[in-house]
């Protein structure tokens, strides 16, 4: 086994696009994603999957139909399952995301972006 | 709704023992736990899980029966589900766990510590 730690400051240096996420790895039935973020995203939920949201640089404002979650480096937040929401940064932020395995992240195949592995 | 943000360093400050994870969070069907750690933990393996380490602060090695993975601050390792692991930390190190609901730490609920929220 040539088991290696996962570095993630090193795979979101591969790549500059944002709302795109990236596998990194997978976790029980889950897939675990690194994402950069800028702007507003769609407001859309997960029917079948609550869906982790840790900051690892930056700051996003992740809006919900009763209120809004702000979260900086090293903060966390799991939005439910079936829960809408809508994320939104006014800079670039980096994100660990883990969603299950093949999980559109607009909550849509029409419209998801493709899963990438990194 | 009352969202908030979960705070690692805040949860992490809050308790000062080794090898006593503190449940943070769910998601889907797992805990989240932080942990710190220092010293030289047990050989086990989790028959039913993979179970997710990120470093948050220090540095820990996580032996496996085939060679040693060395971890430092923002980076990940799964350890497969079955596969036999035991983590070490010269210093104490801070970490984010998740493994699915009520797994015992040791892998043997007999030594396992109890699961306590934070």
């Amino acid at each position: 086994m040539t088991a290696r730690a996962i570095d993630l400051a090193e795979k979101l240096a591969a790549f500059t696009e944002h709302w795109q996420p990236r596998v990194i790895g997978q976790f029980n039935d889950h897939d675990l994603l690194v994402v950069k973020v800028r702007g507003e995203f769609v407001w859309h939920q997960h029917p079948d999957t609550d869906d982790f949201f840790l900051v690892l640089a930056g700051r996003i404002t992740i809006r919900l139909r009763d209120g809004d979650v702000t979260l900086g480096p090293g903060q966390l937040f799991v939005v439910p399952q079936g829960v809408e929401h809508c994320p939104v940064a006014e800079e670039e932020a980096h994100l660990l995301l883990i969603e299950r395995r093949g999980t559109p992240n607009t909550g849509d195949r029409a419209t998801a972006a493709p899963r990438r592995e990194i």
